[in-house]
């Protein structure tokens, strides 16, 4: 019998790493997806419907809003956005563990929809480098940059609703310790209702 | 700054491989101690006090049971057991995390006077499988294993009380299970009350 896999709410500032640490994580372990997000705004060129996001009508979504078929959404700039549950439950089904890479607010909404996933909060080692990394990039302007600071240091506040925290010092650090939490959540006791049984009446 | 370490507490069944399980995780990992137990029975042959158990008159054990200085204490056979506290305080704080090899109802005092422990239980793969262990040891009469295996049966019913479970298939692999819950409870966000704050405001 395979054991139901993990969802994982992945969160973290801006400009912290986050998908380069995801690439790692997904080249480490094979049992690991990436839930794809669905949208309606239109896609841009080059962008796959099923791989960047499911590209869906405004009617679409909201139908599937109202049939409970989202794990969160939100509008942003007006186009909706959000989390179709559908995929994220068959690949748990097969034992698949499913990173779910999303900002504070909809992690919120999924930590309290889905008790019994893993929030992992993704940090920078500091603010400060948090500051250099952007500013080495060389893309932004001074103001720019600080604006971007400042809403870090909102989106670090909330690393206190996640239930693990990693500092992203090299992206492989990062990784591996990922690896170790999602190890450690799969022997928690309370996650295997029959365990006991099991151990007790099979052969 | 070093962070504390972590206090394990670790139970299983008789029979279940705990001492070869330990012996594995204490190579692999040399940031662990094991705790050592008092005791006011006389030290058998070859015992050495501070590394077997701490040899304790009944005088004494009393007394430092009733100046709250035993994490758990219990009697058997006429004799007292428990776990000094001192030992331990100043490994975590040097942080070193320790493990606390214990029958289930000490885990059970340990777990309610320390609640951020660290609980976990080693199981056999099934219970036939532990059976089978016992008997190929070929020390027991049969009378004897049906007993033991009795109170297995009861022991493993305690695993619910523990936060993980660690199944001994093989030794190598339950230890590197034991190492990497170590490594994902030193990121759980709630371990760490100034993790922000340090974030945000160090250079």
């Amino acid at each position: 019998m395979k054991s139901k896999g993990l969802l994982i709410v992945f969160s973290g500032p801006s400009g912290v790493g986050k998908d380069t640490v995801l690439k790692h994580l997904l080249e480490k372990d094979p049992n690991i997806r990436l839930s794809v997000s669905a949208t309606t705004r239109p896609p841009r060129e080059g962008e796959i419907d099923g791989k960047d996001y499911y590209f869906l009508t405004k009617e679409k979504f909201q139908e599937m809003a109202e049939n409970g078929e989202m794990l969160e959404s939100a509008g942003y700039c007006g186009n909706f956005y959000g989390t179709p549950k559908k995929p994220i439950e068959k690949w748990l089904s097969e034992g698949l563990d499913v990173v779910l890479e999303i900002e504070v607010q909809g992690g919120a909404q999924v930590q309290s929809k889905c008790p019994d996933c893993v929030g992992i909060f993704i940090l920078p080692p500091s603010l400060k480098v948090l500051e250099n990394r952007l500013r080495n990039r060389r893309t932004d302007s001074d103001d720019v940059i600080q604006k971007r600071l400042m809403v870090a240091r909102d989106e670090i506040l909330q690393a206190v609703h996640y239930d693990y925290a990693v500092i992203n010092d090299t992206v492989e650090q990062a990784a591996e310790e990922i690896i170790h939490i999602l190890h450690a959540e799969k022997h928690k006791v309370q996650r295997d209702n029959n365990l006991i049984e099991r151990i007790l009446n099979h052969a």
